[in-house]
């Protein structure tokens, strides 16, 4: 019997989009689901709600996108009360252990990883937020001792480091505080409207929460190949994110909806996604009024992750004579 | 009447040696005695016990190092009660301000700091703790709100960093959360035994609280010229140890000892500060066994200092939509 944690997060930048809804919320719900016999120990959901920071323009709204977050779990169907909701911020020792974590890491390793090298490329002032990110968030998964943690792709090497800083610590200390964590990685992801990975900052997202005319232009926007063609289809993007969401017993139907034309399957695509998410609406407009309901699950969540947290700080907090 | 608060602080890697007694732990007592009339509202000792695990050696010991520091103090004769002694790592909100001081300062400019350049031409391995220790030091300083702060010249760049976080999060929040810190600096400190900046990592202090023989040992291997010159007295290291501790009014006596040659000169230093600091020697004995009550002094001291920065973590928190 597994009595292990299992932890993922979504970053407080926004409403969740359809890609962390299938690439996060669905598969923590099926996985959560799967084990219900080998149950885990705790079943963590963060909401970064530091991290979000690094980027000033989250810096306002950031309490709202914290809602956010939660109401769109909810109306995605998580059986909240078998997990641990938490913002980061309500966890203060988090960043204790970002300090600690700091010392084992050599700072310009810290330039080498993939996020902040594109933040480079991107922008002229880095702030020292955008370096520390990957041990903020080693301290986010080593603070609750988690062992499997559901991650993006794009957040393995940020995993691998978590695993380093955890390996070095349990060295020097001479004793093994932390478990090394694995990572789940969802592969197949539905791809954003530009065909690359769906995200906020690319503006090629589908928001499913959004109005319907929102979402409609959203997907009128979806690229797609100049012409037709009916053996290419594979490699047409406004197909792959057809039939991520329809599913593959319906490929001779979504053939048909592209043999009649583009606007016609991106007309398809929209009944399909309004159709198909058609609760989940609902229930996130219901939900994301339920400020008072949302901010109750965040405080028992904070409650019941300071109980986890309290033993692992005692222990770094002893080993570095900091006690 | 003056309302704000005064900082100075020790970073714990060992017993502080006769440059911080000289630099830190007489002015303290001279400034706040000065004020009398005009009280700080808070007089604040910090014990950098987060700061001094940028070095690796010093995890070991870091405990017993705060209690040393803590009975040097009282061995000097500090008035404890009018003070508020802490160590770091019994405020851990520090940290959470790292994490918001991290967004609002460029790691670039964290690269042209004298003590991170220092330490790059003198190791092969960075932590990411010495190239985000500044931010940590701003994190101290202004939590308190410390308004007047007694640091070494060093570290006038440090606080330089402080007053720009400020200024930058009081411009962002729109409201003066900080205000800016203003750096008190002693001169004319006492020169270590090799003539530069009297530091442990230099392996050139004097260290008052050893045995006698380790004392003399220190005295002995004070650096000076080749031959006596007496025209040349000013620029002699030993001399200039020896009038910074005997006091200006006692000149010709030093003079008169030169001249009876370098080791005649350096025996009446040895006896000058055994005499001297008798009563410190005595003292720093019969404190440093009594580790209850140190214990005791710093966490009186954690609790009226969470007192205190409770309420600009909670400002703080707001500010950046975490509350």
């Amino acid at each position: 019997m597994s009595r292990s944690n299992f932890l993922t997060g979504i970053k407080s930048t926004g409403r969740p989009h359809l890609g962390n809804v299938i690439g996060v919320i669905y598969p923590t719900i099926f996985l959560t689901k799967l084990t219900k016999n080998e149950k885990f120990q705790n079943q963590l959901i963060l909401i970064a709600n530091l991290h979000s920071l690094t980027n000033f323009k989250y810096i306002k709204n950031n309490k709202n996108n914290a809602y956010k977050i939660l109401a769109v779990w909810l109306a995605c169907g998580i059986d909240y009360k078998q997990f641990i909701f938490y913002r980061q911020s309500d966890i203060p020792e988090v960043t204790e252990l970002l300090w600690f974590f700091s010392i084992m890491y050599p700072y310009n390793r810290l330039r080498l990883v993939h996020s902040f090298k594109e933040n480079v490329k991107k922008k002229q002032i880095i702030n020292t937020g955008i370096l520390t990110y990957p041990i903020l968030m080693a301290a986010d998964i080593l603070i609750s001792k988690a062992e499997l943690v559901l991650v993006g792709k794009d957040q393995l090497q940020h995993l691998e480091i978590a695993r380093q800083i955890a390996k070095k610590i349990n060295n020097i200390i001479a004793k093994k505080i932390f478990p090394l964590p694995q990572a789940i990685v969802i592969e197949n992801l539905i791809p954003g409207t530009d065909g690359t990975k769906m995200s906020k900052t690319k503006n090629n997202i589908i928001d499913l929460f959004a109005s319907k005319k929102e979402i409609k232009k959203q997907i009128m926007k979806i690229k797609t190949q100049k012409q037709f063609e009916p053996n290419k289809v594979l490699k047409d993007n406004l197909y792959n994110i057809y039939i991520r969401l329809a599913g593959k017993e319906n490929k001779e139907k979504i053939k048909y909806n592209f043999q009649m034309g583009y606007e016609h399957a991106k007309e398809e695509l929209y009944k399909l996604i309004i159709n198909k998410f058609k609760r989940e609406r609902t229930l996130y407009k219901y939900y994301i009024k339920k400020t008072k309901k949302l901010e109750t699950i965040f405080q028992k969540g904070a409650k019941k992750m300071k109980q986890i947290v309290n033993s692992t700080i005692y222990e770094v907090r002893k080993a570095f004579e900091c006690n």
